[in-house]
């Protein structure tokens, strides 16, 4: 160990090793919470270190993890027993080309960082989210958000990518770069994308920025019956075209709990209705004044005049955002939260949201569902509470409910049971469960082929015997 | 070899096995002219078929090769010497789900069939060509096309596939499906998107459809210098955002040839000017009359009145595209020619058309470049024209002139030499001089291994050694 340790302090310096609990206590949990204490942690500054550390790290049989900003759900990048490679220093500004539109990024650099510099060009890498992850560590989530329904995810954005392989070489590839279209060959650098970092180590990216909209416009609409944001939905795409990018759903619950536990929040309606949708116009500085508005008021008054829209809230700022962001902080002050991060056929979405309540309902009466998400690409964070209120949370109960959950999810509706947040150590069961035999044994051979060396958290050839759920 | 064909007519029956020379004639050639004469044709109809026909090829030790429409450039599809695989029976009505704006569908079916049965619910599937590919040809060329600016590739359309795998047994998986979001695993579809049908056999896709825009406005914008072009593209996505669908590039020479060879046209211009762009805008139905064409004309005149640009002529209907998809047909006419299908960063290209147009006349005076292109994604086809009146073309003109330019296009502008047609025997030479050793040497043991019986017609593992350029 002090062998292994030495040789990591001769690679990456003083600054560049932590081997001291007090010190490496933060690299221990992320987005969902805690996992166990890493070994030690290594954050290289340089490429050149990251490959240097995996030939060693490998050359000792050492376990390594590669780390992000840790706000990953899944856990994939927690290092229980093994060596943190946190990417964080690995972060120079970035690279953008203002013509090209495109930005060539270290793996560790927030998302944050990556929007102000673009923002100075006019321009954004337009994936919304409510957390700040590390450039890397999106392309290993594949992150989606709230404005998937226009511009995708990251793989839809991405160019190219410098990997260190796990081959215990620590050799360096370059996939793709700064060309928006290329067919020369296999595509490679879709393999990393989102492989929960367990394929090699992304260093670097280069990754297709969009215009930032000059105009943009919200409305929080108020409907009478989930099944009516489907309609208005598919009447939004027809009228707005392109202008619409993003149309999230809200349920009655959800919203109560953001509003009664987020004092910052104003409250758009006096009482919550049925289901609220969030829907967000936007577009260039061309666009007449008060288009959006319009776009948006002629979709929504007639539905309020007859009925099927109770009441809507019109934003040209970011309140409304500020509700839909705030849910998962009022939900998790409300008590303890069971996530299923699901995705169904975007016309499945109010008939899945009414089974499984119904189910869940039935079968623990004190779970409080109070769902919400991306109504406009069928994804739904079909989250529910146990309340503080109600005494301890029985043993088992996540593990139970996820598993009734996603079985609907995957056998009456087709869907996937990790639309957005991936696959880690807190879903690899599940996978296990949900991944087809052949699947699943194509996927362990790819891995295993690409990275011998053993690289992350997650076996995507995960053997159904040895799932615990 | 009657044993083989008596065992694939059992497997397709008398209608879908093809051996003698004149009905097999047509499925020697592609979109850029014959290869050799296949052994034998099997048209399977079903996936059952398929797979069935997989197993009883691999075990007579059979080289067998996945068809669609034939009208790839790359050679990918053609089989000389092997057995084709024509999936155009394939082709049962495609599935579409209009609230998901989704389609299931089988990898005979054709773009023109697809997107008729789209409209219908007033969708598309936005891949604009000139030609018309099967679905299936489309995904393992990840196809382009002059929508890219907006809507992308394929890859980025694509939700699900069915693959025969290659394995020798003929095994079947689903991969995806129809759920616009899933990240439960690795992305296995991405390997065979794009693989030149050297993977697996695609037999049935699930895609993403886009609302079909009510709106739609074309201009074509005559400029005083290809170099004008960048800055207004720029200008334009600042201005219109999403309402930009497509920023097409013409050359004097290009539209010049278009315009002599092809009748049907009408002449834009009383001069055509050093260099045209083409750029729609579109959107959806809710757009007040005469927006799409003011943001144009506000975008344009400026640069009139300054001289930048020249003229401009502006349509609603599709007399300006019928121009731009004109071009290859009036190149033909002109003479033999040589394709350059190249992509380099946005802000390059005009310096890149420059210097390439310069070398090329040096070596070579009496070819014409008449390049056009996707200026919106920095997609060019750089292309030439040995002229029929030159006489007959020296041998080997179009490897020379090719290796010339991509290596310009890769070496000095980290740009693709092959942006959207892919990689077939006509350009493999190519792929092993301008793939980097560990890419090709990861990429052939990804193929091995999930082909290990072997299919198509490109090895991507291919040795510099063997290449001829």
């Amino acid at each position: 160990m002090s062998a292994l340790l030495a040789e990591l302090r001769a690679i990456v310096g003083d600054a560049g090793l932590l081997a001291l609990p007090d010190d490496m206590a933060r690299y221990d949990s992320d987005g969902r919470g805690a996992g166990g204490a890493a070994i030690a942690v290594v954050r290289p500054a340089t490429t050149g270190e990251v490959s240097a550390l995996m030939r060693a790290l490998h050359r000792h049989g050492a376990p390594v993890v590669p780390q992000g900003g840790r706000s990953g759900l899944a856990g994939a990048g927690l290092a229980a027993g093994a060596v943190v490679l946190s990417l964080e220093r690995l972060a120079q500004a970035p690279q953008i080309d203002p013509i090209n539109r495109t930005v060539q990024v270290d793996s560790g650099v927030p998302l944050s960082s990556l929007n102000a510099a673009a923002a100075a060009h006019g321009l954004t890498f337009p994936i919304d989210l409510g957390a700040d992850p590390s450039v890397g560590g999106m392309v290993v989530a594949n992150t989606g958000g709230a404005r998937f329904l226009r511009y995708g995810d990251v793989r839809r954005n991405l160019l190219g990518l410098e990997v260190v392989l796990a081959d215990g070489e620590g050799t360096v590839i370059e996939l793709g770069g700064p060309v928006w279209k290329d067919n020369s060959g296999l595509d490679l650098k879709q393999l990393f994308t989102s492989s929960a970092g367990a394929l090699g180590v992304v260093t670097r990216a280069t990754l297709a920025l969009q215009p930032l909209p000059a105009n943009r416009v919200t409305a929080l609409v108020g409907l009478a019956t989930p099944a009516a944001a489907a309609p208005l939905l598919v009447e939004l795409e027809r009228r707005a075209g392109t202008l619409l990018t993003a149309f999230e759903g809200i349920s009655a619950t959800a919203l109560e709990l953001a509003l009664a536990h987020v004092p910052r929040l104003r409250r758009p309606f006096a009482a919550s209705p049925p289901y609220s949708v969030l829907i967000e116009l936007s577009g260039g500085s061309g666009l007449p004044a008060g288009l959006l508005t319009n776009l948006l008021e002629e979709a929504i008054v007639p539905l309020i005049e007859i009925g099927t829209a109770i009441d809507a809230a019109v934003d040209e700022g970011d309140s409304l955002w500020a509700i839909r962001h705030a849910i998962p902080e009022g939900l998790r002050a409300h008590g303890s939260v069971i996530a299923c991060d699901i995705a169904v056929r975007r016309g499945d979405l109010s008939r899945f949201r009414e089974l499984a309540a119904a189910e869940v309902a039935q079968r623990w009466p004190q779970l409080v569902v109070a769902d919400f998400g991306h109504v406009g690409d069928g994804g739904l964070h079909f989250n529910m509470v146990w309340p503080r209120d109600a005494g301890p949370a029985p043993a088992g109960l996540a593990a139970a409910v996820q598993s009734l959950v996603f079985a609907m999810v995957v056998e009456q509706f087709s869907g996937s049971f990790s639309a957005e947040h991936g696959i880690g150590p807190r879903n690899i069961d599940h996978y296990a469960r949900f991944t087809p035999p052949p699947v699943r044994d194509l996927a362990g051979r790819v891995q295993r082929l690409v990275a011998p060396a053993g690289l992350g958290r997650v076996d995507f050839g995960a053997q159904l015997e040895n799932a615990h759920v």
